[in-house]
């Protein structure tokens, strides 16, 4: 028997229907793995390519050397342009629009072509992090930003178009509804127990101890109870910060220690697989309001979405979070202590 | 300059960043086709293994001979179980779940291994509307189901995994989220119009007259405002009509004819792209009420769903529905007359 959850935090449905006892296996990616040289002479990201790009909007530096280690620069296919002003038009009583007026830029993690997130070490991974901060604290500063997303597509089935690792950010004029949506759930859990949604799920999940993957001082690795896809895991913080500007310096080190260690986990787990992961923040406007935590989800993508996801919105995943937070959790102990 | 649109009918928004002017060929599927035989034996699907497949629920007649020209089976792998009871159970606040109860049925839509759905004959796709139909109805009986979604996954980006002509139903006991809201939308709007949502977005689009791709006596055919990836197409009715129970027989061998011309439509205009197609109706419970239409919506899969979609639920179509529904009405108009 299949069962039918609620995620807590969205209030939207997923089936998980495990077809027989999970064996690790069972997702491992079976395609060989593209094998790429640490740099490529065609790729706009690569060193010496810089000229490629469009004007970068910030750099951070090598530790030593005089390269960089990371770049931000506006996306040479921006969905969104950084000039004009979002006014909304409208066309009868229906038909709503505004120009696209925004922010789309990447994030260059590193200037080395073939390295992966999950082999960066924690400094690296630490600069990643602090260029994601820079650039989402910057472009709050703009009025007509509504709503500030960070994302990574990793492999072909995640979306990506191009090898050398990089993060997208795009600043928005209008808050998404699905985030109008899950903000919402967590207003209305505020107003029923005067209690963070977010606080209250960290602490039921670090109670049951059933889905969690790793525990630090500052944060909470688990597969959520209603997991969309197989190994969905989220990141949380467990003190009170609605925006992933408000990250301290000292927790920002902590978290690229957790990140790099989470995204190895499922490297391990999965075979490398392709994964999107998204930061996800309060709205820009309402970031000093005891609502909400920012957090990281990230979905490995080992099934395609298809018509029933596309049509209902509910996902259909095939493992207990419980069982493969169980397998995860082995995995990374098994890392830390060295043992294969 | 792109253009951010609201949909109408659900209030979510879409990134439309046309790069340039659009040519037919952008989105033509690059890969040469599979190519399939009429007949596979290692196929649960065709003719000669009826007993590989569960019992059948449903079995339309050939119009000569002997054997079916559809037959609807329990999907063998099914996510929702008919036996059980849909009880809510809960653990603590945050926690809910339920059996999955429901159905989970497939509608193998010809004998023909290799017959998709835009070479079938109007009389073939009509018995394939029946199917669907009859099961639509017969479910709909069972007062555990809150809502029935009919889909069809077409090629492996869409998610399919037997190549043999099919599509689902899943019953479920439970109104998806999203189906919620997007019925929400359709009550607001009554409230502040008296008026049903879907016939005045037929009405507008008709007067309109620049997303239109077909219409008929009894359905409009366009690509909607807010199109969500490159040739969305919607197949509305003109009358009022909330549930696909409720469409009479007549009504029914038009929408045939219509549906498999649009099909071929969008066969010709993407060069027989992978797609999905979902057939939405009113909650199983809000039948009879004013507010809502049934209709068909076929997303041609030639992108990729990544983590922008998947984090703020905003898709980014590359092409204004304009401009690819003047093509598609073009390659429509020259079906009809029989020019190349």
């Amino acid at each position: 028997m299949s069962v039918i959850r609620q995620d807590p935090t969205t209030k939207a449905w997923v089936i998980i229907a495990p077809g027989r006892a999970m064996r690790p296996h069972d997702f491992q990616q079976v395609r060989e793995p593209h094998v790429f040289a640490p740099r490529d002479e065609s790729c706009p990201f690569c060193p010496g390519n810089e000229a490629h790009t469009p004007q970068e909007v910030l750099r951070l530096p090598e530790r030593q050397g005089t390269g960089w280690a990371v770049r931000v620069i506006p996306n040479k296919f921006a969905v969104l342009a950084s000039q004009g002003e979002p006014r909304h038009r409208a066309e009868g009583p229906l038909f709503r629009e505004m120009d696209g007026v925004g922010y789309h830029e990447v994030i260059v993690e590193t200037p080395i072509h073939n390295r992966t997130p999950a082999q960066m070490d924690d400094a690296e991974m630490e600069q990643v992090l602090r260029a994601y901060q820079a650039r989402y604290r910057a472009l709050q500063q703009d009025p007509r930003v509504r709503y500030i997303i960070l994302f990574k597509n990793h492999g072909e089935r995640a979306g990506t178009s191009l090898v050398h690792p990089h993060t997208q950010l795009v600043a928005m004029p209008i808050a998404p509804l699905q985030i109008r949506r899950k903000y919402e759930v967590a207003i209305s859990h505020y107003d029923d127990t005067g209690r963070c949604l977010y606080r209250d799920l960290v602490e039921a999940e670090v109670a049951a101890q059933v889905r969690i993957v790793e525990e630090t001082e500052h944060f909470v690795v688990f597969h959520p109870f209603a997991s969309r896809v197989p190994f969905e895991t989220w990141i949380v913080p467990k003190h009170y910060q609605p925006s992933f500007g408000q990250v301290s310096s000292e927790e920002l080190s902590a978290l690229a220690q957790v990140s790099r260690k989470t995204l190895l986990g499922l490297d391990n787990a999965l075979g490398k697989p392709d994964f999107n992961y998204v930061l996800h923040s309060a709205p820009t406007e309402d970031e000093t309001k005891p609502y909400y935590l920012w957090h990281i989800q990230i979905l490995p993508r080992v099934t395609t979405i298809a018509g029933f996801e596309l049509g209902s919105g509910i996902s259909i995943s095939t493992v207990m979070p419980e069982q493969s937070a169980a397998l995860m959790g082995d995995i990374m102990t098994r890392m830390r202590s060295g043992r294969p």
